[in-house]
């Protein structure tokens, strides 16, 4: 069986990343497009997500690509009408509505599927697995890039409830929370953020693992030049490099892995296995990182930011 | 059998309500206490939590009054020690080490009851039944008192991470996601932050139920005169208004219940009940919704407070 999926927000992620991924994975097609501004190539088009419901009855999933801000009525629509749910990261705009999408989602029967692209990097897998058998002593994450180069024009993510240098770091949390096999808990934090916005343009994060190791991470939106998107973890024995954002590992500085970004391919494969068992996989974890941040952290003023 | 419980963090709260409660309640009984600088009368005393867990290895819970801020490391190691754990509102200081002590504790199989006190004030359950067969179209909450009487003295209420006036804001939360039938969500805050603390003196929050009525909130800390707790709730049949945080109902402007508050004595009776069955009672919806607040809410500097 092949699953008829209707994708909502024909954007930029949706053309560089959802619709080639989709193409290459057997038991998915795209069969209905839902955009306001935007019609896609051979499937049939619809102004909005209750047009395609109404147009499509046969679609059997949803995939969303719009801006987290609208994407849980769009969720919750999708799941009353019966169909299975893709979401693009992260899963909301706040904690609380992905929760109640999840506890829905059970209550119908359907998958929900919140998707994290950074876990699917070349060399998280491996990673993880050499996590697993050893005692992290500390870890340190640098996600450092340019955000006038990775976000021209969007002025909402300065808003509040817009993430601000969130939207990067949360892919440095979706990984960390991955490989380290005990929870990770936030104990402070600081929140720089310029004075003409309204969302933090750098930030500190002091964590720790349930067993006390310190986790500290950096993210900051200033980074010119060669970008940065690092985790490095001591162990009791051995020290792993994860940089490239996931996709390169070094072991004791030896390179293990070094490959290109093959994310969206797999979380398809992914989205179509847990379809068939109608499962549920939508992990909150970094989500919630990000607000107990907000939550714990101190609010810096910065310079004003012209992007 | 008789649960031998002991307490940590003997201060106000633990002798205005903790200790009377548990004087009342069948089943239950403090043996130990752990606290800095506080004995307790008639019971064995420890200067912290470690010294108390090996002096007393027949206790079979801890009850954590301590601050939120080193709670989390109180309950793990509480519930690592096999002890059913009683937390003081608000559960944790994030989200996720709730999160961490909820998995935690279904795996070692032990009770974990997260109290909400305001939930077992006097007419919130007849407020849950009537709320429960009709259709909701609109709440207004309104929290405002006085902090210079509540909370003198406390400098860390003040702090990133202190809540502000969410901690008596989220007492309105805990009763709001009780009563109402489906999942809150968050989709907008302001948050009033004077200019010489890191903590909000003043919020105001937008909030929608699944279905989408509109749920607002203004919590306030500068309240003079009489102080006010009310929920009000309009429906398509009736209006109910929740007073005096919970102690008082009226339907259509009719007064049913007006009691006196008798929160703690019923939460102990529900932690007896919770430890038989070696059950959890930990809702973080609460915690989330503020979390969220955080997540989502614009700072806006307001004039400096004295306190």
């Amino acid at each position: 069986m092949t699953i008829r999926a209707g994708l909502v927000g024909l954007g930029k992620i949706a053309r560089d990343q959802h619709l080639p991924a989709i193409e290459k994975t057997a038991g998915i097609e795209v069969v209905a497009v839902a955009s306001r501004n935007a019609q896609g190539e051979g499937v049939s088009n619809y102004p909005n997500l209750d047009a395609m419901l109404a147009g499509e009855p046969e679609l059997d999933a949803v995939i969303l690509c719009q801006p987290p801000q609208v994407r849980y009525q769009a969720a919750r629509q999708a799941i009353l009408a019966g169909k299975h749910v893709f979401l693009e990261k992260p899963p909301g705009a706040t904690v609380s509505e992905v929760e109640a999408l999840v506890a829905l989602a059970k209550a119908r029967n359907v998958t929900l599927y919140a998707s994290w692209h950074s876990r699917y990097a070349a060399a998280v897998a491996q990673a993880k697995a050499w996590l697993a058998s050893r005692t992290i002593e500390r870890i340190d994450i640098q996600w450092r890039e340019d955000v006038r180069h990775w976000h021209p024009g969007q002025p909402w993510i300065w808003e509040a409830g817009g993430f601000g240098v969130f939207d990067p770091g949360i892919n440095a949390l979706s990984i960390l929370t991955e490989i380290v096999p005990e929870p990770v808990t936030l104990l402070s934090a600081s929140l720089e953020v310029p004075q003409n916005k309204d969302a933090p343009i750098g930030a500190a994060l002091k964590m720790a693992t349930a067993s006390g190791a310190p986790v500290e991470a950096v993210f900051d939106w200033r980074q010119t030049g060669p970008q940065t998107w690092d985790i490095a973890v001591e162990t009791g024995n051995g020290r792993l490099l994860l940089s490239e954002g996931g996709n390169m590992l070094r072991l004791d500085g030896e390179v293990q892995v070094k490959a290109p970004d093959e994310e969206y391919p797999a979380m398809y494969r992914r989205f179509v296995q847990l379809t068939a068992d109608k499962a549920i996989d939508a992990d909150i974890a970094p989500l919630r990182l990000v607000a107990d941040a907000f939550l714990c952290g101190r609010h810096c003023p910065t310079t004003a930011f012209e992007d």
